[in-house]
């Protein structure tokens, strides 16, 4: 399988340095408009060609799949060429500006038959798998919530707001722990610098009283990476700036009997042992990568795929209609 | 100064133990309908007067000063009746079930030139009072947003939901430390188990750009304390569970240079001392309640005073609104 | 069971507290040389006399037990008295000022046929009841060490330093929990302000090569409760500053295979899950002093009687010993 | 400046890539017996030549300076091949095996005129910089005591024991922020597995009342990197796994007052703020190859010489004296 990758910036040498090391992968080339990156590029890898033309790369006949990581305005367009000239893609998230635009890629990626992913790398590690293994296992009961504070101090994007930036995030890995359906979006924010919005709240409405809530923060002086699920048996924190540790699984419910009239209804609180199980230290970007070789070798369709890149973009497009009116309940 | 205290349930017994040390004060009378409540209040204050009738107090003619510990629907009957017997009342938070109760109790009391407090102790903390002082003092410099995560498990209210049991405490601080108008109001979240929501977010819009949001939830495993307040010089963090060094201020900044167009501007990210300023251990409800005689004999108007209550239930009031609407813009 | 307590100073009204909420029990008298102390002990407890004369509680024919509740130098002579006039004791760690006044008070009282226990508090303790389980049950396997982290700011003593005024307590939780035999101590450690060390460390060498070492000191600018025991098996983390999971154990170990030669010996370090065992809220204090009651009526020994008290000042002397001459090793 | 680097293990790989991209440097050649590293550093950088046999490069005319990044039992006679042939040589911590070897490089080394550093890579951490500037201005006052816990799972080490391979970071960091002089050591701890101590601990005493304490051990559940440095004016806690605020200064002390009995004594505590000044994020390695290549070009002798890396052989070869009789003082 013969790659090529588009843009070297902040995330593209990952993606180069994990495909360099790949079985049955080939690297070929490496696209970037800024002379910088290219040098860099070439540096650490001297066999691989560089160039400042993305086109190059799409209209290559030995590359297979191409990579994009360049930014969100630039997906669109690189993801067309690509699957016009018969290319599988790994795109970054969010998948595209609009809907509008990923649902003519998905289209067009089907009547070529070709492979979209979209990175969203999160899915991946360790603790999402393993949050996920616990959700389907039924440790946690009937999901109540899903709750994520994503914070820190920068860094400001350009093109894109917060939200657009670090939401994207939680909303694939909600898509993919929370079985209920997405209903409706209420989002809320206020941008301080640049025009864009540096803080930003979403709660996301499901069915089967499911809910989840997104505070994001290009503001903040401490970093934050918190997440709270809570279900009817058992309630959860995932940490991902604990070194180790990051899933931590407590044994507390609450439970309402005896409900003959408001004022007599007995709230029972559990509390028992926290446990927090093993996580395995692969890197999650080696094994997206891994299962986006494999998902193209076998035909397999990978769950994160265009459908799986649009519905966060439906998401993010609602939240922002949602934003503008500085929060209205925007339907799905 | 002769106080009556009705109610002597969960924080009660904190207001009357704070009475009985305090110079100039003299605790009368308890009441409370529950029996096992007068026992222990009988044995712990044997000199104390104990009652199941809340009149007794009320209309005790040796009786200046009420504190209302009961129930929040309790509050307006209660405080009126104590009002119409001449005396002055200290009142649990939230004031009033609505803010007509609260207005027609404010305007009682102006008539019978009694006073209101109404009992926002977190007003009182060491830490509030320091970052008061630190925003007054300009060393945030101008406001960005106050974000608070105020969630841990239980306890479920019989009468009330998440937002107007835990929200208050949020509401009232944030009136006081921001001094931009608060104009309008979003609020989410989802009950669970008896009806009432046990998740509740809510954002706050103010003028010149401030922004609030509160999360509130009884079903968390863990619980969290944590505000972040960030302004254009500095951010700080309040984690009100660190034993030492609550408060946590952040010589950290970003700034937009050389803005010439979308793609050319400049973020200059800076990061300097974190600072932890030495806290008072002063007891919070005992420095509201000495401050609540001193107004009482001076005559002075306390700054948390009906006024400042009814604020806060106005503000819960158009959560409520939009909470129905699972979140509206409910302008205040 | 007729209580009398000597000592109303920091301590003291905890054990005074607990007293009077126990069945079973009358508190009688309280005594201190103090008079301001006495006054705090009136006005908490009208009913209780106040004396200052220890031997007013001593010689009374009403009182059948008393509690030692004053500073070490004077544990042994009122202890002495206190037996000789019949009463059970209930006395301070640490048990005596030397090994002799231990054996002398310990024999008298088992020719009297009366019951000593020394005030080992922690043993009570959730974290440490839960802890002795899990060694007792076999989950942490043969262990390897305990050490011990026990450091803050102050509070100085005027009569000891800080290795009599901290150590007792790791010393009856470490002669607790280990089944092997200690063999030899080193001490060492400083003053720096007023004469006695104010910063010490202890190795306790047992037999079966365990190995414990205490961590001692009043000039630490923060608090610190931290203790691993390691074992074959697992591994555990007791931070006694934890509000929730103080006791966390860890699926940890290393096991060294093939050991054909020094540089071929292959070490196989094992990571699994973490786990906090729910631990109960009980006061440790309370569970102590029904623990005492349940023992004079039984006639049951309890497990920290004098002897345990004894062993614990025979640890103390072996490392003054060690400590005056700046770390020998003194065999037990 | 050309460069040979003998050892591509663990360490050696860091010294490489600092080489490789350091201004007025050339990374000639890498030795290492292991094929396996061999290939890696061939792969990495193709440029550079690799060899077997350490010789290649130590006889190399072509070289200035080599890096000795072996075990310990190696140091002595690779240094010593290399000084003979005139090469300035970079070696790692502990400099050598015992301290006869190490004064023999010394003498060696002057007497060819050349330069010795020794790899105490912690010397050159923005964190001990800032501490070290701390302690030279005063910040502290008078120095009471340092304090350090550096423990963790492994790694063992098949050559020395726990004390030989994590304790020189603190005997380095120690002799730099600590004026007065060390005087005698004690050392305890015992081996579970392979026969090397696994868990061990030191106190050193120094002039002035000053003493310090290191706690190594490979046995641990969770690893600690946390050093208490205290003195009269204030106290600091230096957290290397904190990922910001490393260092946090906490204005603190004890004053004793009105010594005019040993029961009159007067403590006072003073508890002010807490301080964590920002530091750089400069990569310790790269600041200590920079230094190494200037004191080459201008014949200035390194701080982290020789004799500075002897001093620490000294103190680890009393330690292993004192560890050997289980904790006599061993004066050096």
């Amino acid at each position: 399988m013969k790659f090529g990758v588009i843009g070297y910036g902040y995330w593209g040498p990952n993606i180069v340095r994990n495909l360099m090391n790949m079985e049955g992968v080939e690297m070929l080339a490496i696209a970037d408009t800024n002379a910088a990156a290219r040098k860099r590029a070439h540096k650490a890898y001297p066999s691989v060609t560089t160039t400042s033309n993305a086109s190059d790369l799409i209209n290559s006949t030995e590359i297979d799949a191409v990579a994009v990581v360049t930014p969100v305005w630039t997906h669109y367009d690189l993801t067309k060429q690509a699957l016009e000239q018969g290319k599988h893609v790994f795109v970054e998230k969010p998948f595209t500006s609009n809907s509008a635009q990923g649902e003519e890629l998905i289209e067009l990626a089907e009547r070529k038959n070709l492979t979209i992913m979209v990175d969203h790398t999160f899915l991946f590690t360790p603790s999402v798998v393993k949050i996920s293994e616990l959700i389907k296992e039924g440790t946690l009961g009937k999901l109540y919530y899903y709750d994520s504070t994503r914070v820190n101090l920068g860094l400001f994007q350009h093109d894109i707001n917060v939200l657009w930036d670090l939401a994207p995030h939680d909303l694939s890995i909600m898509n993919h722990l929370i079985e209920a359906t997405p209903e409706a979006i209420v989002a809320t924010g206020q941008g301080h610098l640049n025009g864009h919005e540096d803080i930003a709240f979403m709660t996301i409405y499901f069915s089967d009283k499911v809910i989840a809530h997104i505070n994001v923060n290009w503001l903040s002086p401490v970093k934050i990476r918190t997440t709270l699920i809570s279900g009817e048996k058992r309630m959860l924190v995932w940490n991902d700036l604990e070194p180790d540790e990051k899933v931590r699984v407590y044994d507390k419910g609450v439970k309402i009997t005896n409900r003959e009239g408001v004022y007599d209804l007995l709230v029972n609180y559990r509390s028992g042992d926290m446990w927090a199980p093993h996580l395995d230290q692969a890197e999650a970007l080696h094994q997206e990568l891994s299962y986006f070789v494999d998902c193209l070798s076998s035909g397999r369709q990978p769950f994160n795929d265009g459908s799986s890149g649009l519905r966060v973009v439906k998401m993010l497009e609602a939240a922002s209609e949602s934003l503008s009116k500085r929060g209205s309940l925007v339907y799905l």
